[in-house]
């Protein structure tokens, strides 16, 4: 597919910009665009800036506010959950991962979850945000039940996408970005689209039985890594999330809405440094980095390849977009008076 | 093998008179047998009152402290780190959840890690505890590296054996307890005496190539769960337990005695009623699992078949224990003066 070579300098400005003219605030509208930008630095071309257009619509039909009143329910020392009355999940993940960062200063260690949100693109912007100072950092989602539980085609609960952060001396932090199912979506569609097969165990099909063809189990169940060690993990992140959050569980509609899958997110930070000085923590975690290298040469570490990408992109000051992308950005552009990208 | 069935009066009598022979005081006694009994009421024949022979013999030998003085290396809030003093890992894995408690109780969320401390059995009994007294709780612990990064053969990290604990209404706490290793070494070992085979995506043989033979993947290397999935989730383990805990890290040898692949623990708990109430926390964590079963009868939710295990057991006062276990314990009673099991 073409492509086309734009400046970070444009990019960031149409997407401030399309999300301004969408109805978000202007420090909302710096919020969710840094999200982006940081989320498309990974260079994997999905959730990132492909996105954009289908928030914009959102925002447009109403589905998701523009700038949500965040309100807390209740709060505890170091735990605090929220209400994130339907706003964007970007605006409703930076705010819970800044607020864990608050309740780690004052405590060591905090936990924030959010109800009533929306999906928030991918884990690493947060917790990359929180890892550009200082904190140890994680955030977990819950979502509409589409994963089975060893074995079994039922689909019973959400995949779990989460994520962590954790700052060393070297040029990446450590850094995971994943769902506890074998396959996001996203993998499955790519593989589909590339004619690939994949190991018969990430999934069934629609009968139930494993299956090697990814766009089977598309229409199947994806399953969780491990059998029962990654359905384990997933139901302690629906824990966290969904009833520490006070919002949905598995498959319960939403009150009002009617809706099932509502996401909630918990975010958790640390602040390392409140036991072992940050530059000792640093030291460490390098030292932790460079042991594994020691034994594996050219080991790739959580965090290597998106560092790789990022550098490479800031360093470009550009990135290619498909043309496909830019269009749809610039048909925005237009309906909302906006310039389009040059 | 031969079993013989033993009341557990007479289990925790002679575990707790075998400890007390062996050097621990009384309180101390009473902390490690309560831990294998819980351990052992899981019923699977492993990292359980089976295993109380090789403590005793590590205590003979002077290889572990019966009375340890633990003590405080740094605290931040609700985190704290402790120097284990080569202790046993019960007693130190118990005073790090009973310590996260405290710290949950004043922080709503507490964080407790402990180097220089052994092996703890299993992760059940600590979690299981604290759910009694109605926290979210979770442990891990790390020690040798001797699991692979995704494909490669090279020994880069350990299996980050972890569990958590979530109270319910129902028969049975949520309750996982597993490492991030497809396999354990004791599922290996127990597929090799039967004769199984096993996934080829469980491990490498000692050249490094997939092998189904569970046999040639303990001599091999293990890999971890979902590739990169459980390999990063592991790193994570590693930052929470060792670096936290100021302990040492992948194959860095303790200073001193010059051990590689000392453990250090690291126990969470959350106060969950902190913000919803005792009981709507647990009214919803039954909600939870009740809807994941009306979605798939007759699931197997963590927590469940280890839960039937105990009520069995307890109902029935006895155990059965294997023949040469009980010679093994009797042995002991032998060399330490204590009445054997009756």
């Amino acid at each position: 597919m073409a492509s086309l070579s734009i400046t970070l300098t444009e990019l960031e400005r149409i997407t401030n910009q399309l999300l301004q003219a969408s109805g978000l605030n202007e420090e909302n509208a710096a919020v969710v665009a840094d999200v982006f930008m940081r989320a498309t630095y990974r260079g994997v071309n999905h959730h990132d800036v492909n996105e954009l257009p289908g928030r914009l619509a959102g925002l447009a039909a109403g589905k998701v506010k523009a700038n949500p009143s965040i309100t807390r329910i209740n709060k505890y020392g170091a735990l605090e959950n929220y209400e994130g009355d339907n706003g964007l999940g970007e605006l409703c993940g930076m705010f819970i991962m800044r607020r864990a960062e608050q309740l780690a200063d004052e405590h060591g260690i905090g936990l924030c979850a959010i109800r009533n949100t929306h999906h928030l693109l991918a884990s690493t912007p947060y917790v990359e945000a929180a890892a550009e100072r200082g904190y140890i950092s994680y955030i977990v989602t819950r979502g509409a039940p589409t994963m089975g539980a060893p074995g079994r085609k039922e689909k019973v609960i959400g995949t779990s996408p989460m994520g962590y952060a954790i700052p060393t001396d070297k040029e990446y932090h450590l850094m995971f970005d994943a769902c506890l199912a074998y396959a996001s979506n996203g993998v499955l569609a790519e593989k589909a689209a590339a004619g690939e097969s994949v190991p018969s165990y990430w999934g069934l099909d629609s009968q139930g039985r494993p299956s090697e063809d990814p766009a089977a189990i598309s229409k199947g169940t994806r399953l969780p890594v491990g059998a029962h060690k990654g359905f384990g993990l997933t139901i302690l992140g629906e824990v966290i999330t969904g009833i520490l959050a006070e919002g949905q569980i598995i498959d319960e509609p939403q009150a009002g809405s009617g809706l099932v899958g509502m996401p909630s997110h918990t975010a958790i930070c640390i602040k390392a440094d409140g036991l072992l000085g940050q530059r000792q923590f640093r030291q460490r975690t390098t030292e932790m980095a460079d042991r594994m290298e020691a034994r594996a040469a050219g080991l790739q570490l959580p965090g290597q390849r998106s560092a790789r990408s990022r550098n490479q992109i800031i360093g470009a000051g550009a990135i290619e977009l498909k043309e496909e992308l830019v269009a749809k950005l610039n048909e925005w552009s237009g309906k909302l008076g906006i310039e389009p990208l040059s």
